[in-house]
């Protein structure tokens, strides 16, 4: 158990280690617990009963190990099952939605526009979560949302933003955008960043690409500087990071180290049966 | 209950309706129960400790309702879970494996050719099942296999062969079988047959492409024959079909029409909790 209560990031797989890459540059003394569904990922494309339920079960399993506050880095899980999942806890419980609708709208407003993108998965976009967060937080706002179902695969695939294959599929993603004046696009999934690169060469410089695992770090060292839990910077040593996943294949060492920037230690299983029992109501 | 005992036919997803299309038309008057572990889709990512478990409380349920033989419709599946499956039931458990291993080397045979190719998921070319399994038809046999990780989320996206993104995707996945004189490709994934226009122009007419569906149909119509279980085929009357799924989304309908070719009823939920029971050993 680390000296100080960890701050606890769940995602369906391993893409949410981009929202821990932005905590560890954010905030270098925490220490992070990460749990990463893999045995069960992608999210993006199942019901809204599934992500609920599967949410729950990570975020019990999260919350065994004591931390003082829970980052739901995956933004179908965000969408779908964040609302449910602030009631059920006594730390706080933040998504990377909330924060990237805000930075959407703050860059609406700083360019006198009016229009946002998102991209995103589908389940993100059947949910509406982002037009109504954005809604919330300014009625008069346009939002335009794509899915872009190719995206996860093919950055899961090693393909970096100077793949040809990369170019057309964003190309034609982004089409519909091209008629609307954006002051910014939503980057909608963990993944997506890995592709800045090639969607800031066909948006322009005019387009702000609002990164949610930036944001949302920033969220989180809001609220631990609010309840006064931030972990004492006045010692050198950085903080730790303990992954668990529930299938343990032989991609993890691949993309966890392609998203976290980093090479990143073995992971700790847990066996499925752990968050089952966990999920049971 | 239906009038005979069922065929059971078990996939990750909802691409073993291509398995149910191929049965349906060789054997109309059986009845089928249909599972798909659509919450937990796609295996071909995943280790083979992850799809061996999975698998095991899918046949399980479906073991439940009294089927007279099991098909697992799911190459993944087949190629890591099969072998431990066949001694766990009293009833044949057929793959698609070892009917699409034999096709090939018929091709090859028959076209005096010792070179085949097999283009599926990740956890399928790892698993090295196909390359063993032609190797104990004809051990001189070449096998050369490629993962193909983008084709089935862009089936499921709803692209045909015509796409453009689908023709740039395939050109790069075949580049490597270019250089040899393939006498046939296997199709070692239950979506890839939804390719086979745009398979066939690559590839030339000199390639057979094999399609495990149809293969797999025809071992089962054997194997019924053999024991004497064929449904009778007196009446006119058609075999029912029930699709059982974990994840009762909205993309069910969509996807299930596209893969079994024709529109088929509203799926029957298994909760979850229900395989997970089913799992405990």
């Amino acid at each position: 158990m680390p000296r100080h209560q960890p701050i606890a990031v769940f995602d369906s797989g391993l893409g949410g280690l981009t929202v821990v890459r932005a905590l560890r540059e954010l905030l270098p003394h925490e220490s992070i617990i990460y749990l990463g569904d893999t045995a069960r990922v992608p999210y993006g494309t199942k019901s809204p009963q599934t992500v609920l339920r599967f949410t729950r079960e990570c975020l019990r399993f999260l919350g065994t190990l004591d931390p003082k506050l829970m980052v739901v880095a995956c933004n179908t899980a965000s969408a779908l099952a964040l609302p449910h999942m602030q009631g059920e806890w006594p730390v706080p419980v933040v998504g990377v939605l909330e924060p990237g609708a805000r930075a959407a709208v703050a860059a609406a407003h700083a360019r006198g526009v009016r229009q946002v993108g998102l991209i995103a998965t589908e389940a993100t976009v059947n949910s509406l979560a982002y037009p109504q967060a954005i809604a919330r937080l300014d009625p008069r706002m346009q939002v335009m949302q794509r899915a872009c179902p190719l995206l996860v695969p093919m950055i899961e695939e090693g393909r970096l933003d100077t793949d040809p294959i990369v170019g057309l599929v964003l190309r034609e993603y982004l089409q519909p955008f091209s008629a609307m004046h954006l002051a910014a696009i939503i980057l909608g999934c963990t993944h997506y960043p890995m592709l800045t690169g090639a969607l800031g060469r066909l948006l322009g410089p005019n387009v702000a690409l609002v990164d949610s695992a930036q944001e949302t770090a920033r969220q989180v060292a809001r609220e631990l500087a609010e309840l006064g839990q931030l972990a004492p910077t006045h010692d050198d040593e950085s903080g730790s990071l303990t992954c668990y996943v529930t299938d343990q294949g032989q991609r993890f060492g691949l993309l966890a180290t392609r998203f976290l920037g980093q090479p990143v230690g073995q992971p700790v299983w847990v066996a499925p049966e752990t968050l089952e029992q966990a999920g049971v109501i």
